[in-house]
């Protein structure tokens, strides 16, 4: 089917609807430029795009029906040299959402296919210009909001995943290729595959797995932000606080007026990771409040949290209140962060007191702050900043930040550990080679050494059309 | 100040913000390529962009502080063969927000300046790669979202306007120059200017003028769409008749979904005009109700429109209502189309009588349709296609669509008028150079051989920025 379907011509913008400078259309397939080619007129000269070399931009004009349609500029990419590896034309037209209508129906009546979403990844990785986890970073990089996420989306389509897997991968081949070799010759039992080395080479393959394993909590943090939950009475400061951490960064993620997206009131970058803070108000409401489906939904999210910010406000020290949450095994069991807020109107006196009576409480960190004069902002900022670099960038090179990732390195994790207890136990190689097996289709299924077109279609229909 | 302007380099993104396949973004100016290749490392050869002939596509990544930020595609395009007429650089990064921000910020770093709206089009105009009103062309072009609009506005890109203009700009320019020479042998009483080769000329020119003057209500129609006024009491099937003639059309102008902007609910296309209906419910209230500001309001929108539909149903036939409405100038002083709705459940010979009875009262085309049923509506779409096609669309080659060109062509126009009367007065040349001057002085603003920095910035604020 995924045969058909290539001999296609296919068609979609490339660039975000709306009105701009220019649109860009693009046409990928064996037609092409032979498709583009009834259309378009060149100002100067009399070569084809298809008689253009690669790599090149034409001027001319896009005719239908006997009508101009607009001035544009053709970029003609020859197979492989393209991004899906197929003749491409880059249609750079006027950015009217009306011209790039005519013009995709011009192409659509000329013989194009509309492509389907991530038709063009799809088809560059058929056609062996990425693998599959290459082709899943190009979505992680177009979606990627963060400086970090855009990092690990851009290691990720480098190869970084795939590169170390592929090792695992062929060594895990040889020695499953001896092993059934071994099969072949199995009434003389003869062993071409060491099985000690075959056992340390399982071990290593383990460790590396579990290491990419672990490297999911903190890939999804980044691909996801970090949540943090603010727990705290009214009125004990939060939005000001989140005001003032985001004010600061917000300049930083968008030094381009008109460039920027939405802005998102409760997200803040801290050394290029995202922190998603939650608004809890209201759990403070001890006892018998508890129960109410509010509560209970911002407990919920509490529990998503990584992180909790308690928030006590200074000048309404609340001891039982205070006591009863970090009781709380929802709360005392996150990682906490005790903010003392509007210590700007107490004295020092009555701060080294709190200090006391909260270091009684909590082993936490305890910050004294005031969200309105920023004083002590920055120590929280740079406690936030060590956090992040201490526990989700001083990783190793390889971060998984895709649940399919994680979820088959899982099973060939497992995989891999059965067949080291199959061989430790002396069973049959047989037996061992069908675990190898295994592991070996779940980490094809990651690079796409492996793939079903259900998991493609799963993959690619999360892409944006036009990618 | 404008040539200060233009030793920067600009850097804007050429395409709507958001997130898509691709991004672009545009650099422009004598470092253009100096710049970007700071951020630049191509994946084959060494080559710099400098180095790189024009019109090419290079693949390779763009980084910044060491760090990579995106692999992109940098087209090149050299002095004078770019659109801005200056060295041009358009990297195609993935089409990530995110990305294009950073790619932003490294480019402003390393000493571009952020472009103003519309400089990259200012800057082709002052590079004399286009006239003034092919650059609003430019706008034109983006913002039409009917095929008439489009049609007109490529037409404008084209030249059309300019081109004629230009014509009578020389052959005025030759005679305003004779009447200049006569002026230095002012003693000698010569006349260098054939008087009545002129008056033809400035009849010639006259006529033109009005041409085009007349040319810019069917323009202005085009652009902004023909405003339509439904005038009826409730329940007559407005909506109905508006949804049946939305239906259809709809279809047609957007084949393709997720490309089409939003949706305005009260616009049709009929052979690429659009069409503006304007809901005036409840005008129909008569006498009393009329001075309340609701109806008041409703009869201003009526004043705006350029074709009236008195919608009247055949089943609650309120003749008085009718005539009332007829007599009300407001509504009889517009080109009038009766429709007489609902006629699915009336009798042959009611209809008959109905006829009858309009056409007692009004010479206005009557039509029977039912909203529901789609009946007559087909003719009532042949009649607007008709309106259209005899009165919008046949007109000249040329059409004015921009009320700054009217204007100046207003002015031009009553000097040349000037011109004429002070030749038939047999007043002095001297006199007769001073309107032909100030006919030519307007016409130039139209194309930009007369431009003042006042003028170029009220007309390249208004495109958008990257453009």
């Amino acid at each position: 089917m995924r045969g058909l379907l290539l001999q296609d011509t296919i068609v979609a913008p490339a660039t975000p609807s709306g009105m701009g400078a220019i649109g860009v259309i693009r046409v990928s397939g064996s037609r092409a430029l032979q498709i583009t080619d009834t259309l378009f007129t060149r100002s100067k000269g009399k070569k084809t795009l298809q008689e253009t070399p690669s790599h090149r931009v034409v001027l001319g004009h896009l005719h239908a029906g006997g009508e101009w349609i607009d001035e544009v500029l053709v970029t003609v990419f020859k197979n492989p040299h393209s991004y899906t590896g197929e003749d491409t034309a880059e249609i750079s037209c006027h950015g009217s959402p009306y011209i790039q209508e005519r013009i995709l129906h011009a192409l659509l009546e000329a013989g194009c296919r509309k492509a389907n979403p991530g038709e063009f990844t799809l088809r560059a990785f058929l056609h062996g210009k990425m693998d599959l986890s290459q082709a899943e970073a190009v979505a992680e990089l177009i979606a990627a909001e963060s400086k970090a996420h855009h990092d690990l989306a851009l290691q990720q389509l480098k190869g970084s995943v795939s590169k170390g897997l592929r090792n695992m991968r062929d060594e895990m081949i040889k020695y499953a290729s001896l092993l059934e070799l071994e099969l072949d010759f199995s009434e003389e039992d003869v062993e071409f595959a060491d099985r000690t080395q075959f056992l340390e080479l399982m071990e290593r393959i383990c460790i590396s797995l579990q290491e990419l394993l672990d490297s999911f909590t903190g890939g999804n943090a980044i691909k996801n932000g970090i949540p943090v939950a603010i727990a705290g009475a009214p009125n004990t400061g939060k939005s000001t606080l989140l005001n003032a951490l985001l004010g600061e960064e917000k300049a930083l993620v968008s030094p381009i007026a008109g460039t920027t997206r939405d802005v998102i009131e409760d997200v803040t970058y801290l050394k290029g990771v995202a922190f998603r803070f939650i608004d809890t108000a209201g759990i403070r409401e001890t006892g018998d409040v508890v129960e109410q489906m509010g509560i209970a939904r911002a407990f919920d999210r509490v529990e998503e949290a990584s992180l909790v910010f308690l928030m006590l406000s200074a000048t309404e020290w609340d001891e039982e209140g205070i006591r009863e949450m970090l009781r709380d095994t929802r709360i005392s069991n996150k990682r906490l962060l005790v903010l003392i807020n509007k210590c700007d109107l107490i004295s020092e006196a009555q701060q080294n007191s709190l200090q006391q009576t909260v270091a009684m409480l909590t082993t936490a960190p305890v910050f004294f702050i005031s969200a309105l004069t920023q004083q002590g902002l920055a120590e929280v900022k740079s406690w936030l900043e060590h956090l992040v670099e201490s526990e989700y960038l001083n990783t190793r090179e390889t971060v998984v930040i895709s649940a399919r990732h994680r979820d088959a390195l899982r099973r060939a994790l497992d995989a891999c550990g059965s067949a080291r207890q199959r061989m430790e136990d002396g069973l049959s190689g047989e037996l061992v080679a069908q675990e190898v097996r295994e592991a070996l289709y779940y980490l094809g299924l990651i690079t796409g050494e492996v793939s079903t077109d259900d998991l493609l279609d799963s993959i690619f229909t999360n892409f944006c059309i036009g990618k």
